[in-house]
């Protein structure tokens, strides 16, 4: 039985699992669900997920949601080419990596995310200036990895990759925003504040695959 | 080499640590440091996590901290016996119960903790109110899932219940505060209003080692 991927467009959590499958050379069956429709919320996908997110995979009888949960499951069910690493030591730093994306840098992004499409805060609220500067302070840390290796954990492409460029492409999408002009320039553009980075974004966009993991809402 | 772990009396972030260490019964180095002397923001704890955060754990020259990168790595190191399950379903699921905990209880847990321990919010406040829904809500399903199964996941202990327990057990000792009394009928006594969940504490409290992972102050 093939494997299946219930997604939307533009939900980095989505991105995260579409990159690795395609980093895997995994074959799947891609259901690409309309948020405006709410089809993520249709009585098919409450059987699956009864949060009504996505993304959800389905391989054969097995279904698996949250995001990383779906990247440990493939890695363990499809293990060549690795994306945890190749010993333990470098498996445990790949998910620190990831850890302390999703603690200490994701609250602030999706803030500030939200804040640019849904108007959830003004942009010129002091938190969301302090959202910027800890995104801004955490994408150092990452800056300094990348100037020293191709990629953020290690010698290859890695889960760390997978769950941390899709938050990035999406804050960068926020900032070009026009209405984001003021709070953006402590980061944008990626090229020229954080080079390593920007070499960084450009890799993962050239991997096999990488236009059928893209958002199609984003090429409108 | 020995296993070192580096942990404050508690967090239950440290607490999950050394849960495994216990269940899968690594001898081990506790380096026991006093937050309210900062021994986790020293010159030497900094050196092994930037963050100044614990568990730190020290396996031989590999330093790893953040709890589940920790947990991961045990795991892959050590994987007798398994805390991740036995198959990649098994693992995937685990991993998915952990990721909806830290995604939908714990942000809510913790805002309630710091309200009572710390006063950062007054405890009548909406959003404390609505916190403590979340929580009970959710410790319905957690509910369901034990009212079938002696552990979270699957017919044996695993880094769910590792992950998970130290958060109940800490929100219990925050509700049990006479200034929490009017928030804690959603959810106290425990072993009323969740049964199945009582009996979890109870068994976990029971497993080999327990007792020296229990927070040295909580005896006092």
């Amino acid at each position: 039985m093939a494997i299946e991927v219930y997604w939307g467009s533009g939900s980095p959590f989505a991105w995260r699992v579409l990159l690795a499958l395609e980093y895997k050379r995994l074959a799947y069956v891609s259901h690409l669900l309309q948020f405006s429709k709410q089809e993520h919320k249709s009585p098919q996908m409450l059987a699956l997920n009864p949060r009504g997110r996505v993304p959800v995979l389905k391989d054969g009888d097995y279904v698996c949601f949250e995001s990383l949960a779906i990247l440990y499951y493939l890695d363990l069910k499809y293990p060549r080419p690795p994306i945890f690493g190749h010993t333990p030591e470098e498996a445990g730093t790949i998910m620190r990596v990831i850890c302390e994306y999703q603690a200490y840098i994701e609250p602030h992004l999706t803030r500030i995310v939200g804040a640019v499409f849904f108007g959830d805060a003004d942009l010129g609220a002091d938190e969301i200036t302090a959202a910027m500067h800890a995104v801004a302070s955490e994408a150092r840390t990452i800056e300094a990895r990348l100037a020293k290796s191709d990629w953020i954990v290690g010698e290859s492409c890695s889960a760390a990759d997978m769950v941390i460029f899709p938050g990035i492409q999406l804050l960068r999408r926020a900032l070009e925003k026009p209405q984001a002009a003021a709070l953006s320039s402590r980061f944008m553009p990626v090229e020229v504040n954080y080079p390593a980075l920007g070499r960084w974004l450009t890799r993962v966009a050239a991997l096999p695959g990488y236009e059928r993991t893209y958002p199609p809402h984003w090429r409108a």
